[in-house]
């Protein structure tokens, strides 16, 4: 794009500032934010967690709590101290409506990142009811906004790195394979083809999906008026659920959700093929789907805190993904390994029954990310972890009630069809 | 675009949703939003006046009144019943947080439009301090989500027509004249060119400009996933205060803002030159803006709600501008006019010093809009009400004291230069 923009690049080395090895982590309690956090203090880092326990109060409302029994936020970081002589300090701040403590806190730490899993971040909740999808807005983006705008008002200079998701490309509406955030075009300007770079043309596929599109335009605006260096990780479907870290000890055991809001695809058909319940395929399963495995998402988060863009660089945006699958052939796979059913609902979404994805990961595979595919045998981790908890599971939960649209049946079990 | 939705094209017709005549403004007591209600009123339609009062708040804030005297909301509505005999309802709800009043109202009127234009509107505003930007965040985008979750919830079959800007364009950034919204471009699928219609690469030039491109994401999701039928309206700077319903009495009479924040530029020139203030150029004026008459704004807002898309059509999206100009050009105008002299001040705004601005409007001028231009002879009108208000101003809040970045310096009289 034409520069428009008057970029100030200010001396951003970490001595000038007299910066430490701190990174905060907002919503550092929750299922990516928990396991990197431990990852990221193992490392060597100095950890302070934000987070205002929104996804516990949300089982509570749920009434499907983790399979795992996941321990109080004190007992948590006491064993972790126990174990590791590490201290992670935890503060109680909802960043969405505390601005002041935030910013406090940014100016007394002074940490060298900000990690950002504070948001809403499954699609069927955001879709759930009008309440659900008007949270789910106020929510991300005043928490989002909040941060950049404290780190603007602290004065310091503060890398900031933001899970988002791969649901911003809208599964590939340019028809190409997709590239990390930005897109090469031709525009013709007065007869003559002209090369544009572009942010992707983004295409949410929820109210859910829709903020993190909306988090792009603030993080735009923030590096380009301020300076502020920013990544954004546009991550696949998360699996598997223990890390080497949340092994240590049943009180560090990192959250399992199985439900039809929380739960994602392939966790919950493994966990459901151990409840003898049928795999619940949405359509015909036609979705192709970007996964990850959490032990990479922790490692990604480290590699993204490493490398982060200069002052007056444009937002750095990664594909957080390793593998893609039809959710038709993850079903099958389950199937066979564990002699479940499939059975094929309604589709709650409003969606192409049938999409192809390619996606480019180059950065991550660049800066020496090892991926950790379906291959690798951690299917049997995953099975076994649900296998051990599994009289946590309320059955009443697996399946998804959540709908897009009113005109949506609100039985999904309406459609049952053999293939 | 690929089309990755399932679009549900039901019965749009009106007779079978048994709508009426009634339209709800939201933002019917500000600038654009009090003479279009009026406009709207007097063409036949029942008006809902629905507003916070804000704007009314921040000139208790700011010390800057409206230069013309505005009179209380329930004088306004009396006496345009006295003179018209039409009945105007003034309902006090903040969209932004009052999200079950405003659907209770939704579901009590079943207006056939809403237009939109409750949201905080000044850039140099929502850029003043930390709280500013906050503020514009929070009330905008929640204004917005407000409303279209409210008409999904309603079930009502709405149009809905959105005041959005320009500016959400960043001056022309592909290079080629501003198209309406959307942008043509070619994409290397596997070797071939490819041809799509993208949404224009947002490019925001405040934290009030950011919200605008964040409403159009609201608008891209709500189209796609709801069939909602939404108009955005892209308006450059409005100029002129009065209209012909404005100007039956003065109680009717429309805000006229000369301050730093709220002030628009060709307004704020020719009240300068009446007050025998400099006029106050940013930079070297360089700058290349779109505009709009007063009259026009409420012309093109009927022509809005007469032309909607159809149920499951993608956003429609307008240029609401008739001519562009660069403001060292304005101020020369007006300083021929008037006598005044111009004066050079530091530009607080981040942007470039100069830029070209090509900006095409055809589908206003195809639905019959005739321009209201500069050569109207307008700005005597404009100098009049100056003049004959000119003792209500503030002549300290006359500069802009906004700035976009804490190294811009706060005395923006620092770089005087003559040309």
């Amino acid at each position: 794009m034409a520069n428009d923009w008057v970029i100030d690049r200010r001396d951003s080395s970490e001595e000038s500032k007299g910066m430490n090895n701190r990174v905060i982590v907002l919503g550092g309690d929750g299922f990516c934010g928990w396991p990197t956090s431990l990852y990221l203090s193992r490392q060597g880092y100095d950890i302070t967690i934000v987070d205002n326990l929104s996804r516990r109060c949300i089982d509570n409302e749920l009434g499907a709590s983790s399979l795992t029994p996941i321990a109080s936020v004190d007992r948590r970081l006491t064993k972790w101290k126990e174990l590791t002589g590490k201290k992670i300090e935890f503060v109680h701040i909802d960043v969405s409506v505390n601005y002041q403590r935030l910013l406090d806190l940014i100016k007394d730490k002074k940490p060298k990142a900000i990690v950002h899993f504070a948001e809403q971040r499954a699609a069927p909740y955001s879709m759930k009811s009008p309440s659900h999808k008007i949270y789910t807005v106020d929510n991300n983006l005043n928490a989002t906004h909040n941060m950049l705008c404290a780190i603007v008002e602290s004065g310091l200079d503060i890398a900031v790195v933001h899970l988002g998701t791969m649901g911003v490309y809208g599964y590939g509406a340019a028809g190409t394979e997709i590239p990390e955030g930005y897109l090469d075009v031709k525009v013709d300007v007065d007869g003559e083809h002209k090369d544009l770079k572009i942010m992707y043309p983004a295409s949410p596929g929820s109210i859910y999906h829709m903020t993190k599109t909306q988090d792009a335009l603030f993080f735009l605006f923030y590096a380009k008026n301020d300076g502020v260096r920013i990544t954004d990780l546009h991550q696949g479907i998360v699996w598997g659920t223990n890390t080497e870290e949340t092994c240590m000890h049943e009180d560090l055991i990192n959250r399992f959700d199985y439900d039809g809001d929380y739960g994602t695809v392939l966790n919950r058909f493994l966990m459901q093929s151990v409840v003898d319940h049928p795999i619940t395929v949405h359509g015909k399963g036609g979705q192709t789907r970007a996964f990850i495995h959490i032990r990479d998402t922790v490692r990604c988060i480290e590699l993204a805190i490493k490398h982060p863009p200069q002052k007056g660089d444009q937002v750095k945006i990664f594909n957080q993904t390793t593998e893609t699958h039809r959710v038709i052939d993850l079903a099958k796979l389950v199937a066979k390994e564990t002699g479940a059913r499939i059975r094929y609902y309604i589709n709650p979404r409003n969606e192409a029954p049938v999409n192809e994805l390619k996606v480019r990961n180059e950065s991550f595979l660049a800066l020496g990310l090892q991926p950790t595919t379906l291959e690798n045998g951690l299917l049997k981790e995953v099975i076994d972890v649900a296998k051990k908890y599994k009289d946590n599971c309320n059955l009443s939960k697996i399946v998804c009630t959540s709908r897009w649209r009113s005109d949506i049946p609100e039985d999904l079990e309406g459609s049952s069809e053999p293939e």
